[in-house]
């Protein structure tokens, strides 16, 4: 069999495709110039052979594994470096963060400088003074100050007046002194702080002239630039094995009356003086942008990672054959069994809908950011919220739709091989990280009761994102359509709905005599249903509104398949949420089996698309790094030269049978 | 700090608890005398230190691991001979099988003799002859005959007809000659196969005097015994890293023209005769049994899972404080936020009812293989039908209510030492094998919608799990009742409901002119929500008797509290299948808000015995294995010494800052 054949199924799959796959693969990244500087940066960076490994991370031990994911992350910004592959902090335009993508697939995990690269230059940019950004940025660039972001504390996480760590300042020296007073206070988690980073932003409680001024945030040097030794005062080390992450070198950090410079403190908002003296910020809430930032970059992440694991769930889906259909007949494609199709479909339908949102959220969050720096600070709160429930909404689903690829591929998808347990890992960790995901949706809830008072109180002026409200304050004469409009006025009038529920359950605990902030948490579960029916039905109405603005400018026969995706994920999740909309909207039983029908006829409609849908992702075999999910779909031969490089087969018999088994098979014979 | 001293927060919450925690762990090992048994069979087997590991498993490189797991599989298999420790195979009585699971916690992983002790030793008892099981049980006993059970092959699961491994009759020298004719055909996934069993059972297509006879399962010998080398004509290695099972030494394995006696066929059914004469089986159907014990066996592991999983959660947030509830207050355990005990509560009350509905369907397997083996075979369908979607929804939902406890407890739960990332991987797993989830819901839908045709005909002579379904097939009077009675009739509502819509489908696609396999397919999402819905009316069911049940032989406190568990456990149900209930039932909205107020109720009402109840799963910290989930509830302090524990933290600097880093950092310069 020749290595360079490809599989008779997917030859058959692309044969019958019924669009032009690069127009999506475009579409999907924002234009064929992105598409091209893409393809060359790719190009260009994996034909380094070194990036490579001869033996597959997993079977190396966990060191070895952190020190191979420096050789590679050293290299590829070598590699970078060479050939002025820069790319920008904070495109204007949202485009494919294709330099991480690759990463990932080299690293084949989170790259131990991942937060130098995010983070740490972000902070840098956001909240250092001009003169601080003039002197860091460009160490920051060439690596001489390699750093993370220490906020998170082994006992602090969401809550951040509560970290321990302290900042005293010192006159005399014009020094802050930096302390960690407790165990709890060590900082925990920085991704590169173990053993990498010479550098942290540090987060800690500012003291200054004996009085208590709030959280702010320091940079500080914590090993030797020559030797890499910490520094007298730092304890600092690596926390240890996760379920995934294993190379991205999350640390601990402690300080022992550290002495750092005063302008080493971020002054673009407060500062403090020679003598000690504080002056506040201007605007506290100014740092609220690079919170927005982290959020909005999860959602691409998590999208990328989601149709990766479509790739190769529907690549495999199209290769493996099982069961019989019908008597004395070949085994199908478990592609034709309907269950697999809805198991798997909608993570295609999903990762165009979590790209384009993201795409959309980008653009609206630069916008916000440009009025914000000019002072306008009136759409904060609504990009803030919005930005909440998008946020933990898009690494839920992502997370469990990877993990419903995964089991739709059966044993082979439990194989580390598969690259199935990998996303998958990498993307529940975002669920947690960034804001913890039901924090994150109480956020948006507090929001949305702002608004639904407003609205009580006679206020029509809402921001664009919860207009749609308006329209089911009053008892309306709207009237349930099974039309893709029809649902999105559903999701919609189900948001309202469960506002209206949450409200009127803390307003009830209030009237029993609870105190507003345990009226809060006594329904806080229903808060979270509210802000996550708000998402649904902003996702839902904005990805079909951007394909529906795209169709004008698409060929005809890709726009008939994308609104059959956002036909597909609208009913897909109308289905889902079918107890919410019987509750909240004029919907009949007999609407919903209409649903369940055309539910079936969609699978059936994007079933002979369902190849070249994720052939339109253009994931290269170097980023999917799956025996499973190739370009080629040599499934079964990938999967077999993967197991016979496990060191353990390279000797017939393991050391340990003679050792252990043998003696103890001896001592039965006596 | 002391480090016996166990964290005050847990102290006090020992206090508050109502019941005795004594009496529930009795209840739940299924009596005091088998509690105490299982207390000492660890006390002697834990107390061996060399079980300990020095470095934790996760800082070893795969072959390292799985060395360190046969030295450990091997010591305990001594421990258990030297002290007499042996469990009977199949005990008459439902008991907890607490030797694996205290290998699970000592392995910290699946054992590479796991599929010896189970499958291996329950197939000599199942499918050989007297004569054969007189050979092959005492070598087995003694590990002298090491095995594994090899029917999965690499292009080949679910559908057995599909296996291509052929054994052929020769009658010349009254031999089996095995082959492997393709890459598809090479047996994949049997655990230990890889490099720690020298005998494998075999599952091979037979052809004997020219004929094909169907499959066969054989006894192979596969190593040398002394030597351990793989024989000639046998190609035998690992297959990889997996999710998890790294220690499992799941294996390849093919065969060229390999020649085993005619006697190694398991003859207690079929026979081949000296001249190759095949002589079939009375009854095919007698294998099934040896499936439903694999299924059965699944709840209870699964169980044991997700028991372990609540009390990490639950003991974790009683130690963890976080934000404020009331200004100027201390930070509030995360217990009492209302949106964590949503996410824990419902795995305390999932862990009680599958390890009391395994217990009853054990019970009733056994009665049932009784049966069988006099010949009375009428109850097998029920009982396959039955196991089928048990397995299959037992390991979804403990899959998904670990998920969430390790979710619920933030980023320390994505830590491998807090053993949620292992408890996880471990269930999910069973989500694929012993019969992959949906495959096995379509077998129970196969049952179902025969019995709703046979009711149809009016035919009301039900077997006991189905009965149900008569109240429901004519229209009734029966009216919707938010009491626990009311739930479970309303479950039973929904099962049937979709039951007869799945039916109503698949006859309506045979109506428009599809064959009824192309009708079965295209119906087979509402089928597999059939099955899930009959299969949650049982167990809400079952488990509320057992538990009413008991209530005459336990003390009212615990009682109450168990009930209480019941309660929260259909009310959680009821409202997460709102949307079918609504459907199916005649449920009002108003009934639906009551159901969400008893819900926060009953959340409060179990708040005060959370750790009580946890408690009583008495797991034990070695079993736990979790930094998190310790009786003492040193948290932070377990956290801080497993980090330290990494070999990266041996040393200030890595090897790999002078040998990538600093050359970069000094090009930098240039």
């Amino acid at each position: 069999m020749s290595l360079t054949k490809v599989n008779e199924d997917l030859v058959r799959e692309r044969e019958k495709c019924t669009f032009d796959v690069k127009e999506l693969t475009h579409y999907f990244d924002g234009g064929e110039e992105i598409t091209l500087n893409r393809r060359k940066v790719e190009e260009i960076i994996l034909s380094y052979k070194e990036l490579k490994d001869e033996v597959p991370e997993d079977y190396l031990s966990h060191k070895e594994r952190y020190e191979n994911a420096i050789r590679k992350a050293i290299l590829v910004k070598d590699i970078r470096k060479r050939h002025n592959l820069d790319t920008p902090l904070m495109p204007e335009k949202y485009e494919v963060t294709y330099v991480n993508t690759i990463l990932k697939g080299i690293i084949k995990d989170i790259s131990p400088v991942y937060l130098h690269d995010t983070m740490f230059l972000v902070t840098i940019w956001g909240q250092m003074s001009p003169e601080q950004q003039a002197e860091w940025m460009p160490k920051a660039k060439d690596l001489k100050a390699i750093g993370t972001y220490a906020q998170t504390e082994l006992g602090h996480g969401t809550f951040l007046r509560g970290l321990e760590t302290t900042a005293t300042y010192d006159p005399e020296t014009e020094e802050f002194v930096l302390n960690t007073p407790t165990l709890t206070a060590y900082k925990w988690w920085p991704g590169g702080l173990g053993h990498t980073v010479n550098h942290c932003i540090v987060v800690a409680q500012l003291y200054t002239q004996g009085k208590y001024r709030g959280l702010q945030t320091f940079i500080v040097q914590i090993r030797d630039l020559e030797t890499h030794m910490p520094l007298p005062g730092i304890h600092v080390g690596e926390i240890g094995p996760k379920f995934n992450f294993q190379t991205a070198n999350n640390g601990f950090l402690g300080f022992k009356n550290f002495r750092i410079p005063r302008k080493n403190m971020l002054m673009r908002n407060a500062q403090v003086l020679k003598d000690g003296t504080y002056v506040k910020s201007k605007n506290d809430k100014l740092t609220y942008g690079t919170l927005v930032i982290g959020r909005v970059n999860i959602i691409n992440d998590v999208a990328i990672n989601l149709s990766a694991a479509a790739v190769i769930a529907v690549r495999y889906s199209a290769v493996r054959h099982q069961s019989q259909l019908k008597p004395n007949q070949p085994e199908p494609q478990i592609l034709d069994y309907v269950t697999q199709q809805h198991k798997i479909f909608i993570s295609i339908a999903t990762g165009h809908a979590f790209r384009i949102v993201g795409r959309w959220l980008w653009n609206t969050m630069m916008q916000v950011l440009q009025n914000i720096s000019e002072g306008k600070m009136e759409q904060l709160p609504e990009l803030h919220a919005i930005s909440c429930c998008m946020k933990a909404v898009c690494s839920q689903d992502s997370a469990s739709s990877i993990e419903q690829c995964r089991l739709a591929c059966g044993g082979h998808g439990f194989m580390k091989s598969s690259n199935l347990p990998l996303l998958y890992g990498l993307t529940t960790a975002s669920i947690t990280y960034e804001g913890e995901n039901t924090v994150l949706m109480l956020q948006t809830a507090r929001f949305l009761l702002k608004t639904w008072m407003q609205i009580l109180e006679g206020d029509t002026a809402l921001t664009p994102t919860v207009l749609y409200l308006l329209n089911f304050a009053k008892p309306t004469d709207y009237r349930w359509e099974n039309t893709p409009q029809g649902l999105i006025k559903g999701f919609q009038a189900v948001a309202a709905g469960k506002i209206k529920t949450a409200y009127d359950s803390v307003v009830k605990y209030v009237n029993a005599g609870n105190s507003q902030q345990d009226a809060w948490n006594l329904a806080s579960v229903q808060l979270v249903a509210a802000s996550e029916a708000h998402c649904r039905a902003v996702l839902c109405e904005i990805f079909s509104n951007e394909i529906q603005r795209a169709s004008s400018t698409l060929s005809p026969n890709l726009s008939k398949v994308l609104q059959q995706l956002v036909e597909l994920y609208l009913v897909y999740w109308a289905l889902e949420k079918r107890g919410d909309i019987l509750l909240y909207s004029t919907i009949s039983k007999d609407d919903i089996a209409a649903l369940n029908k055309r539910y079936e006829e969609l699978l059936a409609l994007i079933r002979p698309n369902a190849v070249g849908l994720v052939d339109g992702f253009d994931l290269r075999d170097e980023v999917l790094n799956s025996t499973l999910g190739a370009h080629d779909g040599r499934v079964y031969e990938r999967l077999f030269e993967e197991a016979l490089k496990s060191p353990l087969n390279a000797e017939p018999v393991n050391s340990s049978f003679h050792k252990y088994t043998k003696p103890f098979m001896e001592t039965a014979k006596l």
